[in-house]
């Protein structure tokens, strides 16, 4: 737990969270129960948005929105000088109906829709991240079939492996994103964009990855997209606007994981400043508009999510299983990628953390797991378990699987707790089943 | 490809199931498309009933719903004379709804809520399998509160170790499912449940795991089960009246996966079987009813994905991606599991496959690939791909990531298609989606 004023303990041994007493919102909303701190958000943002403008200027903070999209989210960062990146129809349809203004959205994605191109372009947004050949070639002619010209970025692939998951490392030379800098596909993509009359070069983007943790690995893509960017100027004759330096700030989950701090996400943000603005000058290149994209680092540690203990069951000498009333369903992140949570009793949190169990929830699956091995207060039946750090990738990621319902999603802020998502019922789970006339 | 009357390559060279042309079936509902051949799913059935009937007499099939649970599935199913299992809430009340019969329905869970063990009891299914002591208290209390005598089994973990995924060998003895017959927990679970005069103990349960391809893993389970049963006579004087072997029956996938036909899922059950018939004589007990549960085995290879092509990018020396319209958000299992499917080229399935590749989604995540290294007939946009043995744990899986949407699904059979699950749309992404007052 990496407590801060609106997440401690409070004075009778409860968790709190945005001045709401989680045993209390338990009784209020329910479990299994996502709840967001609105007040960790903003200050993120800010920090970020802050950053930014005093130590680089002309740029702007992107929100990945895929970490946690739905429209309370949309309306939140609306209210913050920073834009969202979408990457679907359903991200971007969310956004517009929230009334997020189009012109602070940018669509990215390695395989994009006709469809989606088309509501993206439609509707104006600031910008398309373009992926590959085939990707320019579509938006070029749905902008043109629309009378638009419409601006563009080109993702890159800059063969750099950053220290993380498999999964989540997204720009070594083995990767489905962007235009690969080495092997020649990326300069040859920018000669393609420059090409189609519809489209309107800006610049260049990448995204290493997620859960980084080290300034080197920004310090690195720095040097490789300044260094392309002079490609560009030396093949084409071309500025390059805009440097989309991508996401990736780590959180903090558990254990050895580093705790970062409103005051480290500066710090991390300012490595990569720096390094910007060292290469920039380095090679006396025209200072870009800059865009970072941290989408994990916005929400993660935002969002904690409450679940009852309806069972433990201790096998001697092998593991103590604590059920709870959540599993993959809400949070698939053990399953995929092994991730580790620190978790408390909520109820009784002041006690000492000294049993070392599983969270398991109540898929008909060995793997539900949310948490292998940790350290918890004694559970017991009836408790309330609270996982921290689940605001990123756990409602974005949710199913129905075993049909069970995802939970509702509700905002905390100075005391007020309120729903951001509405909790489903049988209703939603049968909403488009029908049963063909030949199935007698 | 592992080809049937129902799964071909029709004269065209186009994929065709339950007599309906791929292409076709792609032009009319659109893709992502999930397809289900209902008459493999009836065959499947039918070869499992008719040989625990004819083979062992007293004994029943229940198709485990979680592999592929809606409201089609369980009116197709409520047409034999299968029954099935249920895992929650959600599934319980999509068999209700679809009309099948409460009285052939089975509760299962390792953690079922107070909420789902009521409506089982008052909507009075056949029995429910216990999992833990709180279990057992729970069901007895709510029984009790209801004035009913509920069937019970109990489920138990026999300490046996399939051959498969770790996330889904369910009945090592490290596992949270059931009590372990090793350590005396089971045992003493029987004692509980015969202490509970609102509770009618009826046999014991067990599921080893999923993907099972040795005859062996059943001939153990079956002698470790019945030396339970005799444990039980000893210890209570009370004779188990059903034995409940669980499923966990392999399908096949790709590669060196061994392919199932009809024929041998019968052999395969009829192992299952003999073991339990031949133990029984050896240690004179009574003979039980004997249930089996199968679920991918009866839907997996019934259903396939169909896919269009966005995109192919090829990185020379390193891989070559083919990207299609859907992801991980319709089919997790390669992000979950490492799976592996077979696909092929569904409008050119006539040439040869001498393409290697990876098949990759449009979610923004390295790890939403389809299926890896996989051998295909040369791809290129607009292609549409046919990615078998789906059936099963690809829409029960489902997400809306990224806020895509979750593929429709149709039936097929004699050339006849119909939606079973309905396309979703942007009002589904946003249904539940609520702004609260002080987010501004």
């Amino acid at each position: 737990m990496n407590t801060r004023d609106t997440l401690k303990i409070n004075n009778v041994g409860h968790i709190e969270i945005g001045g709401c007493d989680t045993v209390q919102l338990a009784e209020k909303f329910g479990t299994p129960l996502y709840v967001i701190d609105i007040d960790y958000i903003t200050k993120i943002i800010d920090v970020f948005t802050k950053t930014i403008e005093s130590e680089y200027g002309n740029g702007r903070m992107l929100y990945a929105s895929k970490a946690l999209s739905n429209m309370a989210m949309y309306k939140l960062v609306a209210g913050t000088s920073a834009g969202c990146d979408v990457v679907s129809e359903g991200e971007l349809y969310t956004a517009l109906k929230a009334g997020f203004p189009a012109e602070k959205l940018e669509l990215h994605g390695n395989n994009k829709l006709p469809r989606e191109i088309e509501m993206a372009i439609q509707n104006n947004i600031n910008c398309i991240v373009l992926d590959n050949f085939d990707d320019i070639k579509l938006v070029a002619e749905i902008a043109k079939n629309n009378n638009k010209v419409v601006e563009v970025l080109l993702r890159l692939n800059p063969g750099i492996s950053a220290h993380t998951h498999e999964f989540i490392m997204t720009a070594c030379e083995d990767s489905k994103f962007g235009l690969s800098i080495s092997n020649g596909t990326a300069i040859e993509g920018i000669g393609e964009i420059l090409k189609q009359p519809s489209l309107k070069f800006r610049g260049i983007h990448t995204h290493i990855g997620s859960q980084i943790f080290e300034h080197e690995a920004y310090v690195e893509t720095a040097r490789v997209m300044t260094d392309f960017m002079l490609v560009i100027k030396e093949t084409y004759g071309v500025e390059t606007e805009e440097l989309n330096m991508g996401g990736g700030f780590g959180i903090y989950y558990e254990g050895e994981d580093k705790v970062f701090t409103i005051e480290t996400y500066k710090n991390h943000l300012l490595a990569l400043i720096n390094a910007v603005k060292s290469e920039i000058k380095k090679k006396s290149l025209k200072k870009p508009f800059l865009t970072v994209e941290p989408g994990r680092a916005v929400v993660g540690e935002a969002g904690v999510t409450l679940y009852t203990v309806g069972s433990v069951k201790d096998i001697p000498n092998i593991r103590k299983y604590v059920m709870i009333d959540g599993g993959m369903f809400d949070n698939p992140r053990y399953a995929l990628y092994g991730s580790r949570y620190s978790a408390c009793i909520a109820n009784r949190a002041n006690e000492t953390a000294d049993d070392l169990i599983t969270l398991a929830g109540k898929c008909c699956e060995s793997g539900d797991i949310i948490s292998k091995d940790i350290m918890l207060q004694k559970a017991k039946k009836g408790d309330l378990v609270c996982v921290f750090s689940t605001g990123a990738y756990n409602y974005s990621m949710a199913s129905n699987y075993n049909r069970n319902y995802i939970p509702p999603m509700v905002a905390v802020q100075n005391g007020k707790a309120d729903y951001m998502v509405k909790p489903q019922n049988n209703q939603d789970i049968v909403r488009n089943d029908v049963i063909p006339e030949f199935i007698k």
